[in-house]
This record gives structure tokens, sequence and C-alpha cells, in this order.
């Protein structure tokens, strides 16, 4: 790990430096967490590795399965190396469930089985008083985020993410309940898959017990946070990791 | 007009009445107005007649255009007769503008111009503490609403009645910002236009004055609201009526 990179950005949950050439970047990953729009905050020791190994092997058997992403390397600890891209300023969400926010949105249970698969669009606005409100195909077309097209492919990607991921949790004793993911553009213009695929962004229970393994531990004051994303880490790479 | 007929249903600003037959009911036009979710209450002397006529117009254009509605015949004065249908519990909105309550979400100016349109749904929950949420296509077929089919043709009839309207009301110098419009299903199945058409679900704009000729006058205690709809009614009558 080279500790002399220049930081690009920094976010509540990672941090981004140079590459070795211009169109990569090192992403670490931070043991840094916090929820509710950043009103609950702490410091989860060994979050940052967990996660990283944990993204770096969905990543690849995303990449195995079709799906271009941004991930070139795992570099061990907290790193890992990226192919350069800018961000779409989307949260792209799919559920398998009836869950959180939505849930609550529509008056339904948490957790209630649905007939279909939800994809959802948040607009990430970047502007404190608009925060990330939950928008559909035509704003993000009309607020010059996306064409119809490029929505498309990412919906058409964020399910067969879904697809793979689902499966892969499966083999591992996980039901994937929903998860939250980002899009970027590679200079040359190709979405890929980026930011992070983690317990941090999607909701993971266990099928032999149906306890959760992701941040809902921590929302809730749950016990065990740390353990539980050790867990699924130590479950993929038992299963995926090299 | 038959005022022995019994109220099937009452709402904030409609009555609905048995029809003479199984498959039809009267739908009578009240001059109450209610705004910002019924916390805001009037009544409005002669708003129902207005906007009885002004929806019997538009519908009876929109059913030589092609698309099937409710509507059978104008009865006078503040009613008139139409299709039985189960309404589908959606408010369907469709801009020609960044407005109100979306461009307060965005974060953008009302009025702003738009590449697009934007199509947008809510739903009825009839729950107090759900209100009218805005959700999206796979919202609504997990809420068991409606299939992506029946979606589909709402949302090419919501724009076929844009084009429509939109014509008629710049044939006299009106222009059509947004609506609300809902749907309703037939005993047969056929989804037909249901409700209204009016300045109370619809914004319009004096092309020549920029004047807001709808419910956002009563709205911002702005003069001349029953003015304003008899102007609207009397401009479609004038070019349009019988």
């Amino acid at each position: 790990m080279s500790e002399q990179r220049n930081i690009i950005a920094e976010g509540e949950e990672k941090r981004v430096f140079e590459g070795t050439g211009e169109e990569t970047v090192q992403i670490e990953f931070k043991d840094d967490t916090t929820a509710f729009h950043g009103i609950k905050r702490a410091r989860l020791k060994g979050k940052g590795s967990f996660n990283c190994l944990t993204s770096s092997i969905l990543f690849r058997l995303l990449e195995e399965g079709g799906i271009p992403t941004h991930f070139i390397s795992y570099d061990g600890g907290t790193r890992m190396t990226c192919r350069r891209t800018e961000i779409i300023p989307l949260h792209v969400v799919v559920r398998n469930r009836m869950t959180g926010s939505t849930a609550e949105l529509l008056g339904r249970e948490h957790g209630e089985r649905i007939p279909n698969r939800i994809t959802e669009l948040r607009y990430k606005s970047g502007d404190r008083t608009v925060g990330t409100p939950m928008i559909n195909d035509d704003h993000a077309v009309a607020l010059g985020i996306v064409t119809y097209g490029e929505l498309q492919r990412i919906k058409d990607m964020a399910l067969r993410i879904d697809d793979i991921a689902t499966e892969a949790y499966s083999s591992i004793g996980v039901e994937l309940i929903d998860f939250r993911i980002e899009f970027g553009k590679t200079r040359d213009g190709e979405i890929v898959l980026a930011d992070e695929l983690s317990p941090d962004n999607a909701r993971l229970w266990d099928v032999e017990t149906g306890n959760s393994f992701d941040k809902d531990r921590f929302r809730r004051d749950m016990s065990d946070v740390c353990a539980s994303y050790r867990e699924v880490m130590t479950r993929l790479e038992g299963k995926f990791g090299k």
C-alpha cells in the first residue's frame, strides 16, 4: 500500500486515492459508519477490511457474470484498485421484499413478500434541503442526469446484479433482501457498477436463523455488528475466495 | 334532474347518484372546494356547473380522439351521466413543465421548462397516515393495484390525453401546464378515463398574460377564482360547444 498517494475525495465511509495511472484510483474502506443521514455515527473496528474483501469477491463474481464494474484488484487490507469513473448521482435500489423506508411509505410490513421485484431511483441532489428524494425515470431525465436509454441499461444491470448476488448469497445460506448501488461512467462513456457491495448497503438475512447480517444491526443498536460483517465475508471467502 | 336518485358515494367535491341502469351513474359537481389535503376549504358559487361543462367538453373531445372515458352525456347544470366504474386507486399526473410539489421535491423552479414530459403515479392509500405517496411502477404492481400491462396502457393513455388536451387548450389561448387524472375499470374490465378534467385538477396558464386559470388561484388566496373557472369554460364552449 502506498501511503504517499494523494487523496482525491473523502466521504463518510471511504477515501479515494490517486491510482498508478490516469484511469485508475485506489479506494480505501474506512471503519467509520453512519446511519440516518449521518445522525448516528461510530467507528467499527475491522469493518473497512471486511467490506473491502466482501465487495472485491462480489465485484469479481459480477464481472464473471458479464456485469461491467469499476473493480480491478483487491490490494489487501482495506484497499482496492478501481477504474476511475464519474459517479452518476443516483442511488439505485433493488428490493426482493417490501422493506425499510418503502414499506413505511406504503404502509406495509417490513419484510413482507412481494410478487415482483421493486427497483427504485433516488436522486443524490448534493443539496441538504433536497436530500435524496425518491424519483422516477422521467424525473431523472428531466434533471439531465441520464437518458432513457442509459436508465434502461442501468435498470437491466441492477436486476442482473440482483440475480447473481442472490445466487451467490443463497449458496452461503444468506437471503439477499435488498441493496442499494451506484453506477459510474468511465472516461470512454461506459456505464459500470461502482461504489461497493457489502452489508453496509444491503439487507442480508441468515436463512437458518433469520438474523440480520447487515447495517440494520447498527441502526437498531443490536450487538455483534462487526461479527456479522465478518461472518458474511468469511462465508463468501470460504465459497468464492481465491 | 331526478332529485330522488340514491346517493352511492359522496366526496369532498362530488356526489355520485344511481344512474338509470346498472351500468351508469350520475355525477354531481359540487361548489365545495378543498386544497392542501382538506385543510383549506370554501364554497365557490357556480364552480360545480363550470367544471361539469368543462369536463363534459373535454371528455367528448377525448372520446373523439380515441380515448375511452366514463363520460356518456352532459345532463345540464352540475350533472353528467357516466359509465359505472371501479376507480383504480392511483393519481396519474402529467407535467409539461417542472411544477408544484415535484419542483419542490427536486429543488427546481416552479414552471421551469423541461426537455421531456413527466408522468407520475401517486397511491391513493385511503389511509390517513400513509396519504397519497408518489410511487413507481414496481410499487403499484407490488401493491396489487395494477399489472405492468395495465400500467403501460394507463401511461400511454395519459400522454395521449395530454396531446389532445394541450391542443384543445392551445386553440383557446391557454397552456396546459400539468394535470392529475384517475382511471376506472368498467364491469367488462375496460380501463377508461374517469373522474373529471377541469381547472380543479390541472394548471392552466393564459398564454397572453401568464395568469393562472386554475386552483392555484384558490391555493394562493388570489382573486377571481370563479371568474377564472368560468373563463376556461366559456372559451372551451365558444370553440368546441355544441
